[in-house]
């Protein structure tokens, strides 16, 4: 199929050395030549969330990982309080009804970040929620939570926190551990550069002792943690997981980790701000107004305003076309509105970045 | 890592033309190109599963797939019919009472294959029970449930039937409609010859009715069939799922799916069972028994006794070690009493069961 160059908010493009694992000749998953690669694979990624919780490599997208943190921290009818500024924080509150919890909102405008003093408010006036659950970093906008913020009054509550840190994992700071996160899910194809098919979660000592309290749930097999708790005791040797995983994506994931780790979180993250600021400046020359601005904006993604002499769709479609670049639109209310930019994986190079600027100005010129 | 000819009964090593597709650049899971890909690879499954029922390929391993039927189908309380005769089934077993079912338990012994009239008495005893739920081929043994008749007595009964196919379909018969199965499962990483990491699950119209008929179940949101179901419509163009879908994987099962059609469904069967029968005169002329014999040992896996001069854990140490072949042993009470070769993938090619037999007679023959 036609290969574009993915400026998308994820999958994000990998380096080859990564995609080159995925060809691996399938390994087993399990056996002491496997369990040496799944180990070092946990290792890394425990370095990655500054994590000494457990940590599990789920087969699935992050949505299936986030879906087991509902499933398997609370009961039906349990109350999760779910700040929200956007689409995935949406989201968060579907997988929640889904459980038949009771998803309590606070909103937030699509603009703006979501408050910790206000969550901290509903936390003091609502004394029966069990959790909170929030996006880091919504990847609809480009804003970046305050999460530290967040998870310092729900740890003041007694409240375990869910983070849905799918997009920002890996590209901006987020030492689990410090911050107190309760239950952390990422995926490798957003800011740890690799290809889509797995999940990962930690788990806080907090966070089981919750899971254990509430033994009937009815909320499943798979996506209950306690059942890949169990089998990481029960087949610790052999596999210490419930099924069969999908051992090649993690040879991908564990290729990329290394490369992470090699230049180092500090590093990575500075490169990503450097990528976005490269971007914003050379849109904001040419004309585009950025859909967040100020602290929260994140160097994740950029998210810039539509041009009223321009459409967005025929933007992306000249880039994919003619430059061989996709990049992302609006998602409901903002389609047509606002395009996205990611900033992971192969993306923060700064020869995307130039291709993509030089892309949009000639779009700009073609239209005249 | 160390790279072994697999014989296990699954993942399956796989072809080179397949394990190329997935080192293809990370394509996006969504726009015109991708979804060329995606329709194609869901007509190439709907040949395999020889259905017109709705496909979805869904993010996560077998069990995952599995449990998406359990929780979608029935509510809490709902009893369903599992009959066993192995790990997989007892598997099953675990998966309903996961959602809280009642998961009514028919036992027969490991070397015995599932009974259809046994089934149909029992759902004429039991009125209120709601489904049933099988396995086709019993990994963990090698006998080939008689699926046709099971199904046709659950039909006759008007109860719907799920099916774990998950190490069966594309290497024995399994035409999903003309049998009447309601929910099909199965995965890439077994008969269809490709890597883990997605499952697959094909649904009736009867399945549907009864689906919509329990809206109220709490059952989840990730595994739950009516969100798919949603996301095929809300998003039909755009992208038909609910999540970000592990493409490369979806790359490579289309490369085999191709490949499986190619050939021809009956050649690839024929050239399965001539692997079984190779591999079984092979083993009885050093003077295996198998573990099960007659019309039920299926030709997807050999099952062989261990004899009495020898250890199973010793003789798969040697062929790994000295012949670069994993092999599969016994689970639980069969451990150290049987051992397993699985014929699916590139274990079907007479070179895999030459060099399997070799190492055999070499193990052998060291021991005295």
């Amino acid at each position: 199929m036609a290969n574009y160059k993915l400026m998308i908010p994820g999958p994000v493009d990998v380096e080859d050395e990564v995609l080159s694992e995925m060809a691996s000749p399938v390994p087993a998953h399990y056996g002491d030549a496997w369990m040496k690669i799944y180990r070092e694979t946990v290792d890394c990624l425990k370095q990655v969330f500054q994590t000494e919780n457990d940590l599990f490599i789920v087969g699935g997208p992050g949505s299936a990982a986030l879906d087991a943190s509902f499933g398997s921290l609370l009961a039906t009818g349990d109350k999760v309080l779910i700040p929200s500024n956007g689409f995935f924080g949406q989201r968060l509150r579907a997988m929640a009804r889904g459980y038949g919890l009771e998803a309590v909102p606070l909103d937030f405008p699509l603009e703006q970040a979501i408050s910790a003093a206000a969550v901290e408010a509903h936390l003091q006036k609502e004394k029966d929620i069990q959790a909170v659950a929030v996006v880091h970093h919504e990847t609809s906008t480009g804003i970046l939570n305050p999460l530290p913020e967040i998870a310092a009054v729900t740890n003041k509550a007694g409240v375990p926190i869910i983070v849905d840190a799918v997009s920002s994992l890996g590209g901006v700071p987020l030492p689990v551990d410090e911050w107190g996160i309760d239950l952390c899910i990422t995926v490798p194809n957003k800011c740890l550069a690799a290809p889509p098919g797995i999940s990962l979660i930690s788990v806080s000592q907090r966070a089981w002792e919750m899971i254990e309290s509430k033994s009937n749930r009815s909320h499943g097999w798979y996506l209950n943690l306690q059942t890949w708790k169990q089998y990481a005791t029960k087949w610790a040797r052999w596999h210490p997981y419930p099924t069969t995983m999908a051992s090649n994506n993690v040879l991908a994931l564990l290729a990329s980790l290394r490369r992470l780790l090699a230049e180092g979180l500090e590093t990575r993250y500075a490169r990503t701000v450097k990528a976005a600021k490269m971007t914003r400046e050379g849109l904001t020359d040419m004309g585009f107004e950025m859909f967040v601005e100020g602290p929260h904006a994140s160097p994740l993604i950029t998210a810039a305003k539509v041009r009223p002499d321009m459409s967005i769709a025929e933007m992306a479609r000249f880039l994919r076309d003619e430059c061989g670049i996709m990049i992302g639109g609006g998602i409901d209310e903002l389609a047509g509105k606002i395009f996205r930019v990611g900033h992971m994986g192969k993306a923060i190079s700064p020869d995307y970045i130039e291709a993509f600027l030089t892309g949009v100005g000639d779009f700009l010129q073609q239209k005249g």
